[in-house]
């Protein structure tokens, strides 16, 4: 690759975090605003988290969800009912306490003070369960089985891009159940669909597990995760689902009348995936001339460059892109002409950063000789084919795209997947060195001390689903265990 | 009617306001929250936005409009900019002082004041155009034809579903132009599709025209409104669409180099259409038995009750159920098969509560002689037919209810449109009446003092695009004016 210029400034050997926020700033998807933490998340940006929204919202309503809307706000008493829950989360909460501005000395001050402040949501548990209870009578009336797409606040200091950021966008799903056995089931199903869509749908390489006794949801049970790994071998928490027993319905009063005519209190479930998997897709895929996306959620499946030279050509040229596009959207394939006025040679590498699979350019030739030229984005190889053909292959080659990606982010991840750590000096050995990836190694989890991972800056990403049934000395306290457990930096 | 029992506890005429509430209860579609003002969107509504939702989504996009997101909050400093802009909403705004929350004498109370206070968003505008000021460079980059989807707050004292809710949800589209002329045209172009929405989409009775002088949104130099007349002859304003000038340009700095290279600031649009529209809509259609739905926003266009009184039918009357939900599905019919295990006779009235157009019930004669029983929720009349006649009628069944629902709004409120009052002595009497409904008078668009109105508590709703040209004497100043305007009672 030596001369080689790449479409970015930089690359991700040379600087894996700037070479993050290159792809986002090439490829258009956000920008920071002025406001303290807070994202623009740009029209192209916001396409991909469309396309995402709309998979996972006909799978959830596939499973009998349903969607409602609950307050942004959450009185700090009904907040005050669930002390974990509480306690996760009174450090990063965004408070209103006036409902009123006014001029003083030249400057807007606030005035009116509430006589109960609000929290912006965090998240919505105790507001969506203070709804359940007074819905809920009877046994009849379970299992409840609601979601939310919405805007939900965490004050963070250190912000990043989609990654992490004080706004974010997600879906928050609540249920509540007659039973454990159910509410458990409903947690598996749900994390179970997240696997499906960052691993089937989105081509990321996550590995899904259950998080460790110390590292689970304010207020929760048990929680799943999927952890997936980042080119750089960091982990992304990627979508969770927990088990929250009957502490929020306790909370909160989630009551009914059971088949024995007994007062009961419902077991609940919350899961949720947000705009950080973006961040995910992004460090999953991209490469160093910007973003590649899986074709599921592309924008465009094919952008069509016109290459006018000759004015006079310019008609023509047009009209066969507009009708290359009307044929490709007949075979539901994301199609898009572009008619902006810069230079062809740019154009194309606009794309590029954009992360379009598949990049068309039409001159006057393409069109006297019924023409396409087509470069591949994964690959950047470039090459002619008849328009039948294309219009012909285009679905197979679409697929193909998404199956390089998938390969290629999988041969880096499991090449960066150690399972021959046994000792903690081996592991500060495995992550002091370039060789950054998850280790998978001995963990006893009922441990909630792991201070000992702190000067590594690594943490127990999730005990995987998959386990080895071996048994071996946990790589904290030396104790025999059959667990295994993830371990890595993470984002 | 007379000993005809009604679904509801309350009738229109009895009490227009308390049968509102009752309507929006029977039919399950939303409640008030602890949260003063905030309301809680139940599934059934929420389904209802939904659809609205993808049909205005569908439609703007059709027009190259784009979504993308912006932040929740804006630092009162960018607010105090445009100085119309910040009186109109200062009142009515929720500030953010605190980022954490203690515990003190067992209390949670805000801790870590924010240097700037953040407004709550009541409205984009100032946001928006601070990332437009960013993205803008050149005449080419224009226009920018942005719309966002999203919860905003303004702080309401008296508040009710849907109508008037401190929280509310809506899409606020903000573009920017390079001249006057294209920012007008893009201002009527989505004013005109409100006007499809409400008038043939919703088939509620809207005059659209525009805000008087003394009316417009705060930092306008023009409102367009669409002024429904609900059931009780009072108006709402439905959806409105603004010419902003170069009013918020020059707050933010939208700027741009010109064809003529010099620099130049952006002409803004912005329009919205709210949850707001859920409570038109149910003033429009509804009756003394419950909500009714015009067929584009029904989440369920038929519903099939089975009828089981012997449980060794229930398989038989099942897979009957099943099989024609499915029959209609392919026709493209939302259909729903009712399981819950309550009484058929209250079933069914649920379901008139709720405005499902087509309500099948079905039992073991059905079953056998291969029919189905239908209620059409219009008119409440129930008839038998072969299920094969049904199959095949139901999409012009379908259309028929829509047709029946238009017809007896525009019916109802032309009765109470009023072209004839030619005196505030007159308006007087009619609004003194039972006859409140639209007066059609003449009024001079200059004046600003219109406290001539208060009495009546009406107000001018808008000059009504459609003008009769004719010339008469301002109901307020006696001024001569060719001008015609909506005067009305409001929502």
């Amino acid at each position: 690759m030596a001369g080689f210029k790449h479409a970015l400034d930089v690359t991700r050997e040379q600087d894996f975090s700037a070479w993050y926020q290159a792809v986002v700033t090439g490829a258009d998807l956000a920008e920071n605003s002025t406001i303290r933490g807070c994202m623009v998340i740009k029209p192209y940006g916001f396409a991909i988290w469309e396309l995402m929204q709309k998979i996972l919202d006909d799978k959830f309503k596939e499973h009998d969800h349903v969607n409602a809307y609950f307050p942004l706000f959450i009185p700090l008493d009904l907040f005050e009912k669930e002390a974990e829950h509480v306690a996760g989360f009174a450090k990063e909460m965004a408070i209103v306490t006036h409902h009123r501005v006014e001029h003083r000395d030249g400057k807007l001050v606030p005035t009116s003070p509430l006589e109960t402040p609000l929290a912006v949501r965090p998240t919505s548990e105790l507001i969506i369960g203070e709804s359940m209870a007074r819905w809920v009578k009877s046994y009849r009336d379970l299992p409840l089985l609601v979601n939310q797409w919405c805007n939900v606040v965490r004050w963070e200091m250190r912000t990043r891009l989609f990654l992490r950021t004080t706004e974010f966008l997600w879906q928050e799903g609540h249920t509540a159940h007659e039973t454990e056995e159910e509410a458990r089931a409903e947690t598996l199903l749900m994390h179970g669909v997240y696997k499906w869509f960052i691993c089937d749908i989105l081509k990321m390489f996550g590995i899904p597990g259950q998080k460790p006794e110390y590292d689970k949801f304010a207020g929760a049970v048990d929680t799943y995760t999927i952890e997936a790994m980042m080119q750089d071998g960091k982990a992304l928490q990627s979508a969770t689902s927990h088990y929250l027993g009957q502490n929020f319905s306790k909370a909160v009063g989630i009551t009914f009348q059971g088949r024995d005519e007994r007062l009961c209190h419902a077991h609940t479930t919350s899961w949720g995936i947000s705009t950080r998997v973006i961040g995910g897709l992004i460090m999953s895929h991209s490469d160093d001339d910007g973003l590649n996306l899986p074709s599921a959620v592309a924008p465009y499946h094919v952008v069509i460059i016109p290459i006018v030279r000759d004015s006079a050509d310019s008609a023509d040229i047009m009209e066969y892109c507009t009708s290359l596009k009307k044929e490709l959207s007949q075979k539901s394939i994301r199609a898009f002409v572009d008619r902006k006025e810069i230079s062809p040679q740019n154009k194309k590498w606009d794309y590029v950063r954009k992360g379009v699979p598949l990049i068309l350019e039409i001159g006057q030739r393409e069109v006297n000789d019924e023409l396409v030229c087509c470069t591949t984005r994964t690959t950047l190889e470039k090459g002619s084919m008849s328009r039948s053909e294309f219009v012909n292959r285009v679905a197979s080659m679409v697929l193909e795209h998404d199956e390089t990606l998938q390969k290629r982010c999988e041969d880096n991840c499991k090449r960066r997947l150690n399972s021959s750590v046994k000792t903690l000096g081996e592991m500060k050995e495995f992550f002091a060195g370039s060789g950054n990836g998850f280790v998978v190694a001995k963990f006893n989890p009922t441990v909630t001390d792991v201070s000992a991972l702190d000067e590594m800056a690594v943490s127990v990403r999730c005990i995987p689903t998959q386990q080895s049934n071996t048994v071996g000395k946990c790589i904290i306290t030396g104790t025999e265990t059959e667990t295994d457990a993830v371990f890595a930096k993470s984002y």
